[in-house]
């Protein structure tokens, strides 16, 4: 089963399963409903309406008050690439965080922002959680584990390096592409690992195995379930392997017009399209101008 | 005008304004309508009935998909006593990230997590973005704020310093509270100077000015707005002045008991109590149990 949200004209977001050709989506209930006990209803049939995939805006079906945490150096062959390999590795996993607004799906076009000379991808899994988790143990965090998907971690490096903490990098507008939930019955456990390929025009240019993870997804969510109350719906990114673009000699980063895929074994494929930063500019704020004229 | 947010019973917000004393609210609409024109509502009289704040449950009026971008090291002083003292001050602001499940409001009690020997305070203040910045510049930014309201970034330590990024110990459960949103109208510009002042079981531990921030509250906005579009709702806090807890000799943290305050000219008083971790224990996770006898 991929589970995917579907938004509907009037913003609200319903839950739905695509058929295996990925051509028609039959819903499962609205997104709130969904993620109040999401084992249940990855347990049942899909009852709701039938739809055509291409008569509807596909979102993430990912709640609004989610939060998206993002392990930042979880495979060693990417900690000794990238800025931080003359340090120690920490006793810990390295958390960065992403607002759920930042989140896009498979089509979506990605914009450079200002002051960027391109994009860097970072192919990786997501985990999403389906129970509430308080000092959680990492056998009652991995339990808590109701789905994955294909993620890439789009990154603008220039802003992510400005200083110290690197979150503004890391939620350009939809630069974070997510693939459908698949539940995690149907993946097993990602230590026993999934083959992952991020590819560029067709090149290949992350290739890994998510056996290769330090620190495992049941680790992570119990350690950070010590500071805050994980909920559900909450999404764990799990860190990407080597081959991103600013590390390469010379760098390779993302382009108008590039297209980048991101996939992964029982997950499937994520693409996206690279365009430029006037895209970030929308029309003019209707709604202030207008809230300006009641003035 | 001080504005806040009533959860309603069926988990639905809407935003009121309190009267003189602070005993009655006045409804003014449910939470989106008023951050789809909140210039508009903040502009009318209140409309909607009047209930007993003693009757409501007041949460913070901010959306559940709101960004809450905090200023890490936005005063010298505070620069100067802490871990950061001896490296060079970044061109740019060093910015971290809160999702708003980690907010709450005066009152509110703060439990003290797993692992941590207390709680630290950083009184501050917040400013509320009430229009779309896309590339703005600091003067279009500034323009934007519709509000201002006390916040205390209350830190956890020793998860915010296991590892080079600081968030997890930025987001305990309950750990933002914010108080209420004061029109921008009636506050004035933050560079003219707004004493705050942070006090713990009374004695004073932070006193300084909002004119002392090094990075204005317009020219943050606009930098963030070069990588990602500010949305209507989305907050920044702007950071802290010198004399939290953990720079002290010999460090100094909340405790289970204490009395946290934090006041500033003009947005008032934000009072909250510390408790211990047992109060992050919930009931057991009724749905889920359910869920799975369901299956």
């Amino acid at each position: 089963m991929r589970i995917v949200g579907l938004k509907q004209s009037d913003g609200a977001v319903l839950v739905g399963a695509l058929n295996d050709d990925g051509t028609e989506i039959t819903v499962i209930t609205d997104l709130d409903t969904f993620w109040s006990a999401p084992d249940a209803h990855l347990a049942s049939e899909p009852a709701g309406p039938t739809l055509a995939t291409a008569a509807v805006e596909l979102v993430p079906p990912v709640l609004p008050s989610a939060r998206v945490v993002c392990v930042g150096l979880n495979y060693q062959d990417h900690v000794n690439e990238g800025s931080f390999r003359d340090e120690t590795l920490p006793e810990f996993p390295t958390l960065f965080a992403r607002w759920p607004t930042s989140l896009s799906v498979g089509g979506a076009e990605i914009p450079i922002p200002s002051g960027e000379d391109g994009l860097d991808w970072e192919g990786e899994v997501m985990a999403w959680v389906g129970a509430t988790l308080v000092d959680a143990t990492p056998e009652e965090a991995l339990a808590a584990v109701v789905g994955y998907s294909t993620f890439n971690d789009i990154t603008s490096r220039r802003a992510q390096k400005l200083t110290s903490q690197w979150i503004i990098g890391k939620n350009g507008d939809h630069s974070g592409p997510v693939g459908p939930m698949v539940p995690a019955t149907e993946v097993g456990d990602l230590r026993y690992g999934l083959r992952l390929e991020t590819r560029v025009n067709g090149e290949v240019v992350q290739h890994s195995s998510t056996a290769e993870m330090i620190y495992g997804v049941g680790e992570t969510l119990a350690h950070i379930s010590k500071t805050f109350t994980i909920n559900r719906g909450d999404l764990l990114a799990t860190g990407t392997p080597s081959g991103v673009g600013y590390a390469r000699t010379p760098p390779w980063l993302l382009q108008p017009g590039d297209v980048v895929e991101v996939e992964i074994e029982r997950l499937g494929i994520l693409t996206n399209h690279i365009v430029d930063n006037t895209h970030r500019h929308p029309p003019v704020d209707a709604a202030r101008i207008e809230n300006q004229e009641i003035q």
